[in-house]
């Protein structure tokens, strides 16, 4: 592999300035035509490639978008990206994305790696809580705009697009109040970010508003994964009085749940219903079939995208903070339908 | 927000060359100390972040590695992309990711746009077969090393990290006729790529090495998705002879199959054995788990990854070409277990 000839080269064979050469290159009317064609005739000799990049530094725009999200093989933020593509891409931008698998120290240097690939923008689903904002605060000062998206710190000046989370915790418990449900636990993310509070004050207000008690017991904290969910399971069946329902903010955490009360002949939904989030694809494949809240994962991504240029469209000096909540639709199956 | 300051903006306030500038603040030996040190206390009072692309720009090294894959949402990409980052991000590079959704005018676009933003490297899943080849011949020809991994065309002198997708069908095949299947269709991904081709060679071999008669109305041809799955077991079962087992290259049209043979009241695996390929983890948790052939794909992206080292840690003129093939494993579970 031979090196890339870089405008350095090229002045140095002229014995003219870098700067010259980067002029003529790019048309500037200060440079003599003679200059300018034989700046022209020298780089494509050296088989000189001025790259897009190059371009970037200097205008401050590259064109590309970065995505930053916890984990790409989740279908919402799979279907979220895809949404950002699809209004993205026929504008001309480059969706780049990155995977922070909830290491935060990670996603701060894939945010501050952004900022110096010269990013037009980011859009984000953090994994900081609303404590830790204040980490966020280098790289938000930044001019690049942020959007974040369904995971995101309290923070006043920022531009989101979230999810009505709290309504649909309070739905899906509804719900199962309505099949006829009376001890009803709730699978807990526990990782401290606002969208799994307003999740579970969800759970806690239909449980209220519908005289059941909230019994903390019924709250299993568990990371978003099928393992953690069949040993909530397991502790959830055997403690003096099981519950007759689950509702899971997590899909994930649910197979491994409905494989252990299969395993132990429980019946879905006849026995035990059970209701999950984010309607993972593999909810309506599964037998029984899932019922789950549905976050709309493409909308929120083309909104996300909107965002972004809206900010783009307007004077740069301009800092906009837009802030937009998306509804929520509980998708009901075979796992929480006991009556029809 | 601010225009950023560049070395151009610096150079016009001291009234001195962006050269001089640029070598001021890279410490190269020919600028005084004066004027090194009049530089850097302007660049800090101009508020000028030297950024990291720059630097890349000039010396060739962003750190940054481009991956491009068809879908991410797919357990198999995701997976292998896990195997890159684990192996890459150790050693300071950042995993940039694109999909293409398997358009080819996008993934040339991708390709280029990583090439622009000057990755030190591009560890592709191309959409491209063998026919189309020359098509990439424009991008590869360039210095920055391309390592394929999993889908590639029969280029000869590129890196690649595959499976062995014959033997995998081979396997497949010869397991499902172990458990007495006599009739074995396949759903055959019909994209033109190598990988599937092969796939099939070795369920046509498995067949003809043990006395079944290969029939070209049981390969049905489709694309990976759920419903394509669930139409091609339809217009199988319509056949005057009905199979008794499939074997799909793609795990997800084996979703839309078991249902729609589900919904048919066929037992599986009593009356009909499936096996499908990538051992996505639905399969495990089906009912009944669906047996599957297991691409080993974390072990993908580290080898993947390994090659594009291997070629960074040597002299960049030499250009190295490796291919790897691994070693598949067939994970036998209840849809085609008829005998303990």
């Amino acid at each position: 592999m031979t090196k890339k000839t870089t405008i350095y080269d090229i002045a140095k064979k002229l014995n003219i300035t870098a700067a010259t050469v980067s002029r003529a290159l790019n048309n500037n009317p200060r440079i003599s035509k003679n200059t300018r064609e034989l700046v022209l005739a020298t780089a494509a000799k050296m088989n000189y490639k001025q790259n897009r990049l190059a371009l970037a530094l200097k205008s401050g725009k590259s064109k590309n978008v970065g995505v930053v999200v916890p984990y790409i093989n989740r279908n919402f933020f799979s279907s979220v990206i895809r949404g950002i593509e699809d209004e993205l891409y026929p504008k001309g931008y480059h969706v780049i994305i990155s995977q922070t698998h909830e290491d935060k120290d990670r996603e701060l240097k894939i945010i501050q790696n952004l900022l110096n690939a010269q990013v037009d923008g980011i859009l984000l689903s953090t994994s900081y809580t609303s404590e830790e904002k204040e980490k966020l605060d280098s790289v938000l000062k930044k001019s690049t705009p942020f959007i974040f998206f369904d995971r995101k710190p309290n923070i006043p000046d920022i531009s989101s697009v979230t999810i009505d989370d709290y309504q649909g915790g309070f739905d899906a418990t509804k719900h199962l109040i309505d099949q006829g449900c009376k001890k009803i636990a709730h699978f807990y993310v526990s990782n401290g970010l606002e969208l799994y509070k307003n999740r579970l004050q969800g759970y806690k207000n239909a449980l209220l508003e519908n005289g059941l008690e909230f019994k903390p017991e019924y709250i299993i904290p568990l990371k978003s994964d099928i393992e953690a969910g069949m040993e909530a399971a397991k502790a959830l069946m055997k403690l003096p009085e099981p519950p007759d329902a689950i509702f899971s903010s997590t899909d994930n955490g649910l197979l491994g749940a409905v494989k252990y009360l299969q395993d132990l002949s429980i019946k879905i939904p006849e026995d035990f219903c059970v209701v999950g989030f984010s309607n993972e694809p593999f909810t309506q494949f599964m037998n029984p079939s899932i019922s789950s809240v549905d976050q709309s994962p493409v909308e929120m991504g083309r909104m996300a995208a909107k965002v972004f240029l809206e900010q783009m469209d307007n004077d740069q000096s301009i800092k906009i903070h837009k802030k937009v909540v998306l509804p929520i639709k509980l998708v009901v199956r075979k796992s929480s339908s006991r009556k029809s």
